[in-house]
């Protein structure tokens, strides 16, 4: 047996989310049934993180278990491409696999992970743009990099980030969670006087919303409804009531999982 | 009596183009739907150009009579943009009206335009990216852009354009137009190596599909799949056989159109 672990792009706009389900297109299901048509079987594939419908990957990874023999492992991210793209105009699918590598026995790709990097992104704008609408969080007034900055601090470290989950999440042994680094950059945008903010945090693992619980309430302190050592305060609390609003899915990027 | 003309700009890859039809969501039909919403009855929209499904305007221009009285037509814009991101996450639609503004009695957004500009954006790439799926048509092997602009030398100016037309086109007295001027321009791309190459076309009028055609039988000539003189025979030959392939819809943006 061969346990491959698969690197996957994804646009999330077209998708209800990764994780399969019955009647909506989900990343699951369709890399799924790529895999059904290339192997003649049915293969689960585990995915390191089960992203929201929206929410988008630059580099997901998902495990899967193939018998040897069959198709080469260097040949499976060019062949499942293939099929993905089959159906889609002009055969660009918005699912790419980008590589597949074998792993040694006993790897997992959720469990083995250490760790992950998200990138948010806002366009930060006064003319709202509707061909930013899939990709981008879309915030009018202008954001406060120092203040928002200034915020990411608090949150850096080990910390019980109760207050940055969203209830009713799948069960979890503890809300403890260490944030290595939070890094907010910005670029021009080619519209006048528009901004591109992106804002990426790494950590060693990731509530669920987390990641977008954080970005919506650093954009609140960036708007100045809420003042940067705020932040301890809301940490010590434990109380998502206490946070601020979960920022869209769109501006979500899973980027890289550390092994 | 009003004749109000709007500027439109929309993202066109959820829409099943811009013509009304029961069964699919179609920007006339969403900015329809909002004018009954707004003015209590129905309007009709008189768009100047009827983009196909996945195309996009930057500024696509439509009219409308109102009666007076009512909404002044200063918050036309305002009013159908609450509207139409009613039901949209968090408020951003994929449709945006830039302005609403009067215009004299006998103006028709479709009959008074002088000419139009098209851009049409390519993704110049080994590496394809899931991300640029909807507004970008993305060509693999570097594009020649010199062999591109000798190419498009043949095209400018006043010529029977049949060879550029889809056949079952709606009915039109002649196929003879102007176009003005092709510019082809490249910007680097965040990813490496990688191009954003933009053909800029502008003319009297535009046959159907022939943008698409046009930049297909370019990105022809870029490949070095054609030679830059064929052009003219092309044009000569009034074939539509002769011509290059017609490029996908997700790169062609309605840019401006000129009374």
């Amino acid at each position: 047996m061969r346990n491959i672990l698969l690197t996957i792009a994804y646009d999330g706009s077209g998708f209800s989310g990764w994780q399969r389900q019955k009647a909506c297109r989900t990343v699951q299901g369709d890399i799924e049934a790529a895999l059904l048509r290339l192997t003649g079987k049915a293969v689960e594939l585990t995915g390191c993180s089960r992203t929201d419908a929206g929410v988008h990957a630059v580099a997901q990874r998902a495990g899967i278990v193939l018998e040897d023999g069959g198709i080469p492992t260097g040949r499976i991210a060019k062949a499942l491409n293939d099929i993905l793209a089959f159906d889609r105009r002009e055969g660009i699918g918005d699912i790419k696999i980008i590589e597949a590598v074998e792993m040694p026995e006993g790897f997992h790709a959720r469990y083995s992970a250490r760790g992950k990097r998200y990138i948010y992104r806002i366009y930060n704008s006064e003319e709202k743009s509707p061909f930013r609408l899939r990709q981008f969080y879309q915030v009018g007034p202008h954001l406060d990099l120092s203040a928002m900055r200034e915020a990411a601090k608090y949150i850096e470290g080990r910390h019980d980030f109760k207050c940055f989950e969203t209830s009713g999440a799948s069960p979890r042994k503890s809300s403890v969670r260490t944030v290595f680094e939070i890094e907010i950059s910005e670029t021009l945008s080619d519209e006048k006087g528009a901004r591109e903010i992106i804002i990426k945090i790494e950590g060693d693992g990731f509530l669920y919303n987390m990641v977008r619980i954080i970005a919506g309430t650093l954009v609140e302190v960036g708007l100045h409804k809420r003042r940067p050592e705020e932040l301890r305060d809301i940490i010590e609390g434990k109380d998502r009531g206490k946070a601020g609003h979960t920022a869209p899915p769109q501006g979500l990027y899973l980027d890289e999982v550390f092994y």
